[in-house]
């Protein structure tokens, strides 16, 4: 198993989820245990060195690697998630999308000051979730020592909205 | 670590989601590294003698629980979503809600005869998505060899609609 067979899992999907967008299906990588076990030995590879104490996963898909991922390497998970789904005191940060904005929340007491952070989602796209993510980690006084995505739409530039930080992303989608 | 420290952990939210319910917050299980891999040990447990060829995790903290099972397994996972989220061609199951009904679904591909399943969540609470995902197992010809939960609400009478399963739950609220 190499990045190869995770790029050519990785399954494209005409209009979905509206005409003119092709969709990276990245089911397939979940259904073979070798390849979701490639994946995850990727991510905690970034972090062979210094070990973040959470893993911070965004909304759904990114649950999916951040839990593997944090059982592998020990550390706590975090949840980021869509407004109105955390059920403790939360703080909140909000972003553009393409009409209109929407907004993600962290539980207040879920991070605090000194403690590092990797960020993982299944995506990156224009980059809007991530960027707010990371501003959630801020504010409660964590650091941002990586952050991780199975696939990067690179012609989308995501990448511009999260300068500075050190990013992973397996597959690079040109 | 032991069943009593999960259960100690789980926080009680008052009113959340709405006036009069009491939800029941797992996210410090996710937040202790020892926690939560309790609880996948125990999960794991279940499969020390048969042990299934995919984990059926349903969306969204069924997710969290789902992957990090999968990976200390080796074997697949599958996502159950609600409608409209998965992209391939897929399968419906319409559940009742307190007002109205909802569908969740599972890709037409995912599962075939003879696979052996594991069906997981966070919360037995009424069994309502409980049963539907096993019906959409089960319509693939997959068949279900345990269903898990961190959390069962007895009080729910939940396993009356998942009856003649193996039902394993870590934490029984009464």
């Amino acid at each position: 198993m190499s990045l190869m067979d995770l790029e050519s899992a990785i399954r494209d999907i005409k209009d979905f989820p509206k005409e003119g967008i092709i969709f990276k299906d990245i089911t397939p990588v979940l259904h073979s245990a070798p390849l979701f076990a490639e994946a995850i030995g990727h991510f905690a590879d970034a972090y062979s060195e210094k070990r973040p104490d959470y893993i911070v996963a965004i909304e759904s898909r990114g649950f999916i690697f951040g839990s593997a991922l944090a059982y592998k390497l020990g550390c706590g998970i975090v949840p980021v998630r869509k407004k109105g789904k955390l059920p403790y005191k939360t703080i909140e940060e909000r972003y553009d999308l393409e009409y209109g904005s929407a907004a993600i929340e962290i539980h207040a007491d879920a991070l605090k000051k000194g403690d590092k952070v990797a960020l993982i989602d299944d995506l990156l796209a224009t980059g809007g979730t991530s960027a707010a993510s990371i501003k959630l980690v801020e504010k409660l006084g964590a650091s941002i020592i990586g952050i991780n995505f199975l696939v990067e739409l690179c012609f989308l530039n995501g990448r511009d909205k999260i300068k500075g930080y050190p990013v992973q992303s397996l597959i690079k989608v040109k």
